[in-house]
């Protein structure tokens, strides 16, 4: 059910005509209330897309009426006009239902560079609109697909509350969140100050640490809509937990369909001086490329893993360096530790434990391999 | 010719035994003199090799009277036991030419995390010593390759004397030097501490800019030695150029010949606030796995080309950014310029142009597309 399995949320997917192939291609998500609260995160990219600019002044407000979502065209590096685009999707959504267009928030997701087709775009939110209902949200996790394979939805129930979410995303995924639309709904009864630090909370130790390739993009976006339908305050941690719990969930979604990968990859590094000193080694090990190929071709190859940890300016001794993958340390104290033989790499699911004795802090980074998958499928993108 | 083409110097490559394919893989070049005066740069990895702790010391002393080179093993992340096999080859290497094991330096170059066969290397270095000769530059070149195709030598004649080298390189090719091993010999008459100012100065815009896959290697070493047989006081202009020339070569040669590549591409970065603001931006972009992939393809993505500039802290506006590819505008003010098809994009080489509008300062990264071979070449390595 995705972001309508709360209460007071409807949804649509619908194929406007934006994809050239007439695949579903435009998601509305509209938020019923009786609350509007709302928050958002946005790529911190500073290259960003106009629906990007757009939405981030409705966030500003704390209140979201709809989320309207295209995919087949990122609408990002298109100068005034794309914003004036973005503009103008937001007036119709806000004409057909009624509602107001600085309480309607806009995301893209496409190739960067390339005028959106509005003739195309506006009719269809007509027909989104009309094909709104209290079960079409995973209608709209189909619409927002770009080369994902599969759609993404997550539900996790309260105290008699839910959360629930759709993602898209399966390549430039990087962190300041990844190339990936989100829309999380709750029928929960929270203001928007503290949805917003939930979400913030919940962003930092899941989409910001998936690293499926290093890039990241102009249009990333996260928007969590609570409608108070419930008539229920939730607990603080719980309701924390809940928004963390869906957002590991989809994060994973991404990571699992990430283009071309053969392999989902979490690098765990341990003993780290601070938090982000171990979140900095757990994303540069991830986005070191022999290593990543190595991983591709099952070879344990822990001497790739010491020379990324040897890039960053982390607190660590190399020869205090300790590497296991999957649960066999193949190096210890910087150097050869147990046999590389007894490391099995069959499964698609890889750990690399890095641990840098250099304190209690820890933190992992979740990435896949690099293939010639991905290759093939990032040189033929936007032919 | 390379390494011996300046006088003074001998050398040797032969075949040791370290390679399973009896390739050649050891290299002895050796400085005559009269003078032994030396300079040395190492990679910034602060995981080293054994060879890059010991050759450090040597080049503290500013004389280096040999350099004894092998492939078939980096002897990096091999433990104190590692560290005694470069001191006892350092040793041997002094005991077979009569010679000081504080002015040996070694250089090691393949596979971490395996100690070195040391009852082949140890024998290997009295083969080596036997069959120096005035022109042995070219087999010297030759033993030092890993997954080279080709052998790398640069000679420069300046006003009476001579500036040559040979380099080794094709894969974990990134700044703070590349993986690679670089000997540059003169018959100048040079101190040591002008001959390490030249160098820092020439592998600055020369080996650290070239970038070919984001991986700084633990073993990078780059020698100069001047033997000062030409008896001639260069100009110091003429010098400074004649070794960033030998070393300009050399880089190329490594990025022309980098594992899987289709694509050799020079990024540059114009109308920066500052070289190293221009610089950062140019390895950000040679760094972006999409649009690697792209150019690849021959698709002019410029899009990706501006995702990953809005990544970097360097001065600029979003809406003020152009970027050419090949020659054409594809992109002005942050947004569609010239027709994309305008773009040829056949050519081995391939040139992406950067003007941030925000100073005067400009600096060039050389890459290489990403491939397919790369992912194969790389996840095969080891096994």
């Amino acid at each position: 059910m995705g972001v309508t399995a709360a209460r007071g949320f409807r949804a649509a997917g619908i194929a406007a005509g934006i994809k050239a192939s007439g695949a579903p291609d435009l998601a509305l998500v509209v938020n019923d209330g009786p609350s509007l609260a709302a928050a958002g995160v946005f790529t911190s990219n500073r290259v960003k897309a106009a629906p990007v600019h757009w939405s981030q002044q409705v966030l500003k407000g704390g209140s979201v009426s709809a989320v309207v979502l295209n995919s087949g065209g990122a609408n990002a590096c298109t100068g005034p006009e794309g914003f004036q685009d973005t503009h103008a999707t937001a007036e119709k959504v806000a004409d057909v239902l009624g509602l107001n267009a600085a309480e309607v928030a806009v995301a893209s997701t496409g190739l960067i560079g390339v005028r959106l087709p509005m003739d195309k775009l506006l009719p269809g939110v007509e027909q989104a609109a009309a094909a709104l209902s209290a079960d079409g949200g995973e209608q709209a996790a189909v619409a927002i697909k770009t080369t994902d394979t599969v759609h993404k939805t997550a539900v996790v129930q309260g105290s008699g509350w839910t959360v629930g979410g759709m993602a898209k995303g399966a390549g430039m995924l990087a962190p300041g969140l990844a190339t990936m639309l989100v829309v999380l709904t709750t029928d929960a009864v929270v203001e928007a100050p503290e949805l917003d630090a939930v979400l913030r909370g919940a962003t930092r130790v899941t989409f910001d640490r998936a690293d499926s390739d290093g890039c990241m993009s102009t249009n990333d976006t996260v928007i969590l809509m609570a409608s108070g339908a419930s008539e229920i305050v939730p607990d603080a941690d719980e309701f924390a937990a809940a928004v963390t719990e869906v957002c590991a969930s989809l994060a994973r979604q991404l990571i699992a369909d990430a283009e071309g990968a053969s392999k989902d990859i979490r690098i765990d590094v341990v003993g780290a001086a601070t938090e982000d000193e171990a979140v900095d080694v757990a994303r540069t090990i991830a986005r070191n490329n022999l290593l990543k190929c190595a991983i591709h071709g099952e070879d344990p190859n822990w001497g790739r893993v010491l020379a990324a940890i040897g890039t960053t300016d982390a607190a660590f001794e190399p020869d205090r360096l300790d590497v296991a993958i999957n649960g066999v340390w193949v190096c210890r104290n910087g150097s050869v530790g147990e046999d590389r033989e007894l490391v099995s790499m069959k499964d698609r699911d890889v750990v690399i434990t890095a641990d840098l004795h250099a304190g209690t802090a820890a933190a992992s980074v979740w990435t896949n391999d690099l293939t010639a998958d991905y290759v093939h499928e990032n040189s033929a993108y936007s032919s």
